[in-house]
C-alpha cells in the first residue's frame, strides 16, 4: 500500500456496456509531482492543461476518463478539461489548479462533461487505498488486461512503496489514442528531482517501446510523491534505491503494454551493441523495431535476417556490412555479414517460436549500445485497425 | 520503338517453375547512361559495381536477374557480379566495364552464376527491338503484372521515343528485395545532363512512393540514351519536352509499382499544401504516407482523420492544430482542426471506396507543398510477409 493515496474507478457511461471509464487518484495532502507528455505537435486539451498546471510542482488529485480523448476539440475542449478538473477540486475544497486531468479514446468529439460531473460524487465514494486496480481498469481502451504493479523497497532499515498503473501503448486502435501511466510513491521528494528521475526513467522504458510506430496526442506519464513513508530521497542510499525501483517498474509496465498490444503474440527485445555511439545504436534499434517486414517475419516465426540487415541499412548510420553479427537469443545466424547456414537458421527458427526472445545485433564499430522492445505485426492488428468503424 | 536498343527476357532456371528470370538490354552503339541507386547503407554487389562503372558515363548493355539479390554475399558476391557482366561483354566483344548488372531476389545466398553464364547465348538469340515486354517479365519477383511503358514525343517537327520498365517496390516480400527500373531513349544526351534529369525525375516519382517503408539493398534506376533518333537535347525545346516526358513516365511507372504492391487494393495520393516550406510539406506527406494506422484505415475504408492528424503531429514540423484542413477528394472533413460532422464523414467514406483517391491536407502556414503516393495496408500484406518461408 502506498501511503497517502486513495484511488477509484467507476462507470460514468462514457463507454458502452457499463465498462469502467472514469478514474481518480487523490492524495491526503499536497504531493510533489512530475510529468512527461507526448511530443506530438497535436496535443489534446488535457495534456496542454496538465503541462501548465504541473509547473507548480504540486497537486492533490488526477482525474482520468477513457472513451473520449478530448483532442481536436478546440476552445470547447479546453473548457471541458477545466470543468472536469474543477468538479474534483470543488469536492476536495482545493484550488482547481491542484487537479490534473487526462483523457483517452475517440479523437475529435466533444467530451460528455455533464456525465463526468454527475459521476464525481460516486467516484469519491469509491475511493480506497486499494482502489488502484479499479483505476487501472477505468483507464483502459483496447487493453485486454489492466496493468498495475506495486512494490515495497527496503533501504537502510526503512521502506517506501511505489504503485504504478498504465494503459495501452501508442495509437493501437483507430480513434483509441494514448499511452497513459500514473505512478504514486510515499517517498519524500522535491518536484525538480522527481522530474529529472521521471524523465530519465521514461527514456529507458516508455520511450523504448513500439507497437505500430504511431504516437498519440494524449500520452501522459505522471509521478506523484506523498512523502508519507517518512523516507526521503535525501537519506543515504534512498535516491539510488528509488531510481532503480522507478526504472524497474516503468520498464515492466512498458513491457506489459507491448505484450498487450493489438494483435501481439510476441515480445521481442532488439539489442544493438558495438555502435559508434549510443545514439547510433538507438537509431538502429529503433529502425529495426519499427520495420513492418521485420515485425511480420516475427509473426511468421521466420528468422529472416535479410530484413534486419535491410532495416539497419536505412537507419541513417554509417555501417560496414562485413562486421555485422546477428543472434536470436544465443543462436548466431549472421557472422561478419554472412549467413551461418541452414543449421543455424533451424535453431534460430526454434527461438522465434518463444513468446519472448532477444535479437542481438553487434556492428563492431565501437562501444555504443541501446535496446528497444517491440512486438510482432499480425493479421489481427490489421483486422482490428481496419474494421473498427465498419 | 526506341531506336538503337534491343531487349530480351528468358528463363535461366534461377526461379522455380520455368519463369523468366534473366533479362538483357543491348544497344547497337555505346550509349550515354545515368543511374540512381539505393541510399541503404547495405548495398548489394551489383549496385556497388554499377556505381563504379557508371562513372564513365557510357555503356553497351545491362543484364538483370531475378530470384537472387546477390546481397550480403561478400567478396564472392562481387566476383559473381563481375562474371555475370563479363559473359555479356565477351559475347559483345566490348570491355567488361561497358556492361552493367542488377540482381533482385533472395538476400544472403550466392548467385548461381554458372546458370546465368550458360543462358547468355540463348539470351542473345532472343534479343529483339520488341523484347522489352519479355525483359519486364524477367525482372519480376512478387509483381503480379509486368510494368512497361513506351512513348513517342513530337517536338519541332521531329520525334524521339522513351521506353521504360519497372518492377516491384521496396522490400514487399520477405527476401524479395528491390525496386528496379530501366529507361531507354533514342534522344541524344550527354551523361552529365542525363544524370541531372534522372535524379530530378526520380525525386518526383520513385522517391515519392511507399508500400511498406522498408527500403531495399538493390534499388536501381538506369537511364540509357542512344541518340539514334537524331534529336538532341541541345535542339530548341527538346530538353523541356524530354524532361516532361521522362518525369511523366517515371511517375506513371512509380504509380504502377504501388498499385501492384503486396496486398494493395487502393492507390492514395497524399498532398500537403500551405506548409512553411516544401521540405516541411514533404516531411508531413511522408509521415502520413507511412503511418500504419492511416494505411489500415484506408484498407477499412474508414475516413479516420484523427489518425491523419496524429501522424501530422509527429512529422517533426511545427503545426497549429487550429489551421488544419483535410479533404478526401473534394469532400472537406476537417476545417480549422475541427470535425465537419456526420454528413461530411459519410461523403468522405464514399470517396474511400474508390480504388484511387487523394487526401489533401492544408496546414495554412505558408506556401510549401509536396505529395506522396501510398497504398492501403491489408490483411494480405501481413499474410504474404509472414507466411513466405513457412
Amino acid at each position: 500500500m502506498c501511503q497517502g493515496f486513495k484511488a477509484a474507478g467507476i462507470s460514468a457511461e462514457i463507454k458502452k456496456n457499463n465498462l469502467k471509464d472514469l478514474g481518480l487518484i487523490v492524495s491526503d495532502v499536497p504531493v510533489t509531482v512530475a510529468g512527461v507528455f507526448t511530443r506530438n505537435q497535436i496535443k489534446a486539451a488535457p495534456v496542454l492543461l496538465d503541462m501548465e498546471r504541473i509547473q507548480s510542482g504540486i497537486c492533490r488529485a488526477v482525474i482520468v476518463n477513457s472513451g473520449n480523448a478530448n483532442c481536436c476539440t478546440g476552445e470547447q475542449g479546453r473548457k471541458d478539461a477545466i470543468r472536469m478538473a474543477k468538479a474534483v477540486a470543488v469536492k476536495l475544497g482545493v484550488p482547481e489548479e491542484m487537479v490534473l486531468v487526462s483523457s483517452t479514446g475517440v479523437i475529435g468529439q466533444f467530451l460528455p462533461v455533464e456525465k463526468i460531473e454527475a459521476a464525481v460524487p460516486d467516484l469519491f465514494d469509491a475511493l480506497s487505498p486499494d482502489g488502484f486496480a479499479d483505476f487501472a481498469e477505468a483507464i483502459m481502451t483496447t487493453d485486454t488486461i489492466p496493468k498495475k504493479l506495486s512494490r515495497k523497497v527496503e533501504v537502510g532499515g526503512k521502506s517506501f512503496s511505489i504503485t504504478g498503473v498504465a494503459k495501452g501503448a501508442g495509437m493501437i486502435r483507430p480513434d483509441m489514442a494514448t499511452m497513459l501511466s500514473y505512478v504514486c510513491t510515499d517517498v519524500e521528494a522535491d518536484s525538480v528531482t522527481l522530474q529529472e528521475m521521471l524523465s530519465d526513467a521514461v527514456n529507458l522504458s516508455f520511450n523504448r517501446i513500439t507497437i505500430d510506430g504511431d504516437t498519440s496526442t494524449n500520452d501522459t506519464v505522471l509521478l506523484l510523491a506523498s512523502g508519507k513513508s517518512g523516507v526521503s530521497l535525501d537519506d543515504g542510499d534512498v535516491k539510488a534505491a528509488f531510481k532503480k525501483a522507478l526504472e524497474g517498474m516503468l520498464i515492466d509496465l512498458a513491457k506489459m503494454v507491448v505484450k498487450d498490444g493489438e494483435g501481439v503474440t510476441k515480445l521481442v527485445e532488439i539489442k544493438v551493441h558495438g555502435a559508434a555511439s549510443d545514439d547510433d545504436a538507438q537509431k538502429m534499434a529503433d529502425t529495426v523495431s519499427h520495420s513492418n517486414l521485420v515485425k511480420t517475419a516475427f509473426f511468421g516465426e521466420d528468422a529472416n535476417w535479410g530484413r534486419i540487415i535491410g532495416a539497419l541499412g536505412r537507419a541513417g548510420v554509417v555501417l560496414n556490412p562485413a562486421t555485422i553479427d546477428i543472434s536470436f537469443n544465443d543462436i548466431v545466424i549472421v557472422k561478419n555479414g554472412l549467413w551461418c547456414g541452414a543449421e543455424a537458421e533451424t535453431d534460430a527458427t526454434k527461438v522465434m517460436k518463444l513468446s519472448e526472445f532477444t535479437v542481438l545485433i553487434d556492428v563492431h564499430l565501437g562501444m555504443g549500445s541501446s535496446s528497444c522492445w517491440t512486438c510482432d505485426f499480425s493479421i489481427d492488428y490489421v483486422k482490428i485497425n481496419a474494421d473498427y468503424r465498419s
